[in-house]
């Protein structure tokens, strides 16, 4: 198997990513700013598949229409000439001090008439440039102080925002589904649709449930201490993994975006593993985008910049290689039968059993030896081992 | 207003948290097993209004009919001497080493058919004794590996374990109600349903969801790092607060079940202000027990185990006073419009509103003076330290 | 008891909380720049007593003498004027671009004689006004990945530095002493000497060990879920605690930089009982600067800065008026009594007693009644409840 | 290099590792109790060199002497048939009810002397059986309630313990030196000396400080957040590093105690790094026992006990393998010299320069071109890429 990235491979960045100039809370920008359309050449030359942005990092916040449409017009120019699509585009609704209580839920009705506009625009791009993807990242929707955030109220906005703009992808035609990108903090104290979990509750609310998904992002659930891996079987459990956001995080602190792999290494192991040998009959769960969000740390120039964007797809590549290897694996395989890990998918109720059945089954209960049947092992420590040294090329 | 407890206040323990012998994962117990019927008759004396219990609480593993009837029969008997109610009742799917590997999830059938039908006996006697809720805690559905338990399997069985159980209830015509309780992790490294966004998002898709509800526990949801009272309003904006466990959680780390209030004082004053100022004219949002899930510390004996019960009910109380001057104090009352807290219940939409008509409305977007907008400060500091100040009872 | 503050309660400000101007990691400044004179006049009029600042808080980065000199003056002139007093100032070794790997331990051995030379022009500074105390906080100084650093030749360089500037400071005669300010992460994924043993660790290996002490911030241990009050108790119990920095922290995550008590209200009424009420005979237990090293939310205009700076200062009164009331409340004394709490200052050895005696007494070990002993009660929830009720104002 | 453990590797397990009955705080004892002899032939099977022991592992707590003597009798008979030796020895402070408020530092005096009497006697045992390092563990020494315990009270009584225990050790010549163990939390919501500086700290403060040192655990340091390699290397450079554990954990929650590497594996590849290669002349910087302190998961029968006890052993060799591979890629050299790694050893002063010397330097800072400094990137995530795809075997 190739480790050399090629469009095939779907992965996608998004402008932000390589773009970062590298302002954190005690620091200035240690990088220039970087032209879109320079980032689009060097992507492409490094194989990537796809670019993705916000509004304001194609087009400054604010410019008129000519100057919007020259920044569009030399963008889509790069991408006509690489071939790099944009399968994915989103809106800032964080830096401008007017979004500082949020957008769609800002106490501040002006705000969320704001909001609601720039969106509006936002996906006539998005539609332009041929996204199907568009991603909604409320990390401004939440609160610091409990009191100073009707949370009932707030998802109240939050529902009449998506299903307004739900209405209108509808109406235009656009054939474009909205992935929602849950965060548990930072900016806020506490953001709205802190998880996986609470995203997909949200969007059982909506008008119309069936356009809208997730964009799970390994950082922001792992800054929970959930498991990624977890949460993006449970979105796919729910037929809602429509995008997301491949990094790096070491465990419960802020968000660190560093590059996919360089935090929890078996989680992400476990994680491609799903993705791609996941599905029906061993292949891949999801055929989306591999869209990396990421920063390039602090530390580096733009030669540490192309750098990371090319270990965030060859780190993938090597995980995609050894989660193959490990499904292939003969004694993996006995050691998953041992462990009944396939058992779990027969349903626990014979065919057409009820719960009369059940109850009248004698071996299920009263003369079932409960005590045998704890005694026996499950084999998970010796599994688990065997995926490590798949991890650790050494098998 | 009062705050010694009385039946109205609604106060209920769990039978495990004052019979709780305190043994822990590093230490042997300390405390004597406590009889069913005592505990009913010091709970009772204390102003408590109901007691629950998992089915092993009261009946020992395994125990045949007649000891089930004499247990059930003793304590059936404490409950006519005392008046205490029986709200609500779950089931030990952890404790047996029969269940290691979880109950409805377990990667062994034998396991997920025992689990049914210790369920299903359970929910007889919950109904006999008039319990309105039914918990369900799945602590063991989880894993410690992520390549040792397939979790969209695991939700398959997970999906039809209650389905299964709510066609029984509905088919008997049981006046019970089910409440999932989300935890992260602890015993099993991650468990399934983590948080109340991950249980709501499973209800949705079983076949009776307008049965099943939660059970949210602050300690739980801390745990995560999340927000106790954020996630309770989103249980209360989707429908589904059924039922709620207090108790006390000091950050991030293992399952404390401190007394309620002994862990994060602020959000404890922010949750039972919803509780009890959050419903429709600024009466209660929830009108179930007021259940206390804790566990008197291991360094107490049983008089310090009484005294810890009086004090989860006397901070819930006194935290209600406090939220009762909170709301009506008049300065408070002007911080909260100038935050706009209230504002935000406004729709973003003007009646009638269309996206055309909002696309429309230069006063929105084209003309809006963003920079004044976002100019306005909020005064969410100044809100935030009246309630500190209402909690200290300074105001 | 005032809730009043005046310059007696010692109260201090960073010119860079007031002075924020918002900037966070996904958003631009919400508020305008600060001019030093209006913090210090402001800061005057609400009672505080001292200002703090880092050299490029003042003081430009990069700007020549004769600004610096005008910089210089008129803040002097604006003490002069207010009678606020500079007890302490620290360096900014984190903001420009050239301390991306730190300042004392960057592995670019230029930037390391730069940050000296920084300091140290600092340190004059620092004389010149009269501060006492010299604050260090390494934020830069980590690594995000474990191979890109080597921690032990860090450490050799930093102790390098430190011991530089003590010899500076003891040569030139400054009455100044350093504190280390430790934080774990952020902006780095890991921060050298993370938490309060980490410094104390490191100061026990320098030169001059007796010239350099902590300054812990409550925020700072509690993203590493440590108790604050314990750091500080140990800080204390070493000798070593010259300084603090007082404000709010909800959990592990990013650093929020709250108002003192709107975070862990808890354990800030067991640090204000320490300091006020910990010392020998139940006076204070330190008497330095009460120093809010906290952000004015990015929601705020500058009406929510100053309510927010009076914010730190009240709450800090009302606890210490809480804590004074827990401490002469006689039920709260007879519970401790029974808690044994204060028996804990008896030496577990007899006067004079050798291990030899201890061996010998049977009292101690074989004739124990071990089971009695161990069924004792230490009634520390009791005890504890007490507490909570003096913070809620309710005793 | 050979991936088959032998004892030239200097494999260690505790007796409480491999006979853990896994009960935990929600479920009782799967497996059977382990015979100490089995333990010692089967960890001597698989190619361990040493097994530790608490006191009440070996001999029941209150056994008699007759029976304590046949305990060590059958186990040393054990140690003789199979060469494993005992390098270490600890005591159980923290099981019995006794222990409930902890050993050294208990509010209850009885308890301190008892504590100290058990631990002399397990010294006793130490020597008797050539153990080399004595670790506490102080697990219970700690407090859930801020006002329960006098931190400074009770650091008092910690000290008192050790200095007596270091004396006698002196006194009887037993070639011995104590180890501490430092843990954050659980069983004790905040345990004293929670983390490896914390620990380092109060070594200082004691009469015999060289007596004295750490047994750092990873899933300890990582419970808080903190970067095991990072600790260990500070306890490296403090010449602290008597003994360590070696587990695995999975972020920041209750002990875990997984395998070594099934945790944080790429921490875990940075560990074995310094401990095989951080030495001087790039040898070993640690020749100390490996000494894994891990829990067989609860789901395992004693198949599962011993495939993870061998796991252990296999993932810290397969690391050491990446490790050695890691140090000899040229590519890595150059990556390690570009990122200056190495240079951070070189003292930021030029030999016998003062800091009149650099304050005279006009290049250091003068004339230093600021931002050209700045601009230079350090390459540290290329250099962290070649790492991971080390600890992938993929170079």
């Amino acid at each position: 198997m190739a480790t050399q990235p090629t469009p095939a491979d779907k992965f996608s960045f998004g402008l932000w990513t390589v773009g970062w100039p590298a302002r954190d809370p005690f620091g200035d920008a240690t990088r220039a700013d970087l032209d879109p359309v320079e980032a689009v050449h060097r992507l492409a030359e490094l194989g990537a598949y796809g670019i993705t942005f916000h509004d304001d990092d194609l087009i400054p916040f604010g410019a008129d229409a000519a100057a919007r449409d020259h920044h569009v017009g030399r963008f889509r120019k790069a991408l006509d000439e690489t071939g790099l699509v944009v399968p994915m585009v989103t809106t800032n609704l964080f830096t401008h001090p007017v979004f500082k209580d949020g957008g769609f839920t800002s106490n501040d009705r002006d705000v969320r008439r704001f909001a609601l506009r720039k969106v509006l625009r936002n996906i006539d791009l998005a539609a332009e440039l041929g996204a199907k993807t568009f991603v909604m990242w409320g990390g401004r929707e939440g609160a610091e102080y409990d009191v100073a955030k009707d949370i009932r109220a707030a998802l109240d906005r939050y529902r009449e925002a998506v299903n307004l703009l739900a209405g209108y992808v509808l109406d235009r035609g656009y054939d474009i589904r909205f992935a929602i990108e849950p965060k548990p903090n930072e900016p806020r104290g506490d953001i709205l649709l802190p998880t996986v979990g609470h995203a997909l509750a949200f969007i059982n609310e909506l008008e119309h449930p069936e356009l809208v998904g997730l964009n799970p992002e390994v950082g922001h659930e792992q800054m929970a201490g959930l498991n990624y891996a977890h949460g993006i079987a449970q979105a796919l459990w729910a037929g809602k993994l429509f995008h997301l956001d491949l990094n790096g995080q070491r465990g419960i602190k802020y968000d660190q975006d560093l590059v996919f792999g360089h935090g929890d290494l078996l989680n992400a192991f476990a994680l491609v593993d799903l993705l791609e040998n996941g599905g029906p009959d061993g292949g891949p769960a999801y055929d989306g985008p591999r869209h990396f969000d990421y920063k390039p740390s602090r530390t580096e120039d733009f030669a540490g910049v192309w750098a990371s964007a090319a270990a965030n797809m060859r780190t993938y590549l090597l995980l995609k290689e050894r989660a193959a290897a490990f499904r292939a694996d003969p004694e993996v395989r006995q050691a998953l039968a041992e462990s009944q890990v396939g058992a779990l998918n027969e349903p626990t109720l014979n065919p057409g059993e009820t719960y009369t059945d059940l109850l009248a089954d004698r071996s299920a209960y009263e003369d079932l030896d409960v005590d045998a049947v704890a005694a026996k092992g499950f084999g998970f420590v010796r599994l688990n081992q065997l995926a490590v040294e798949h991890v650790l090329g050494a098998r």
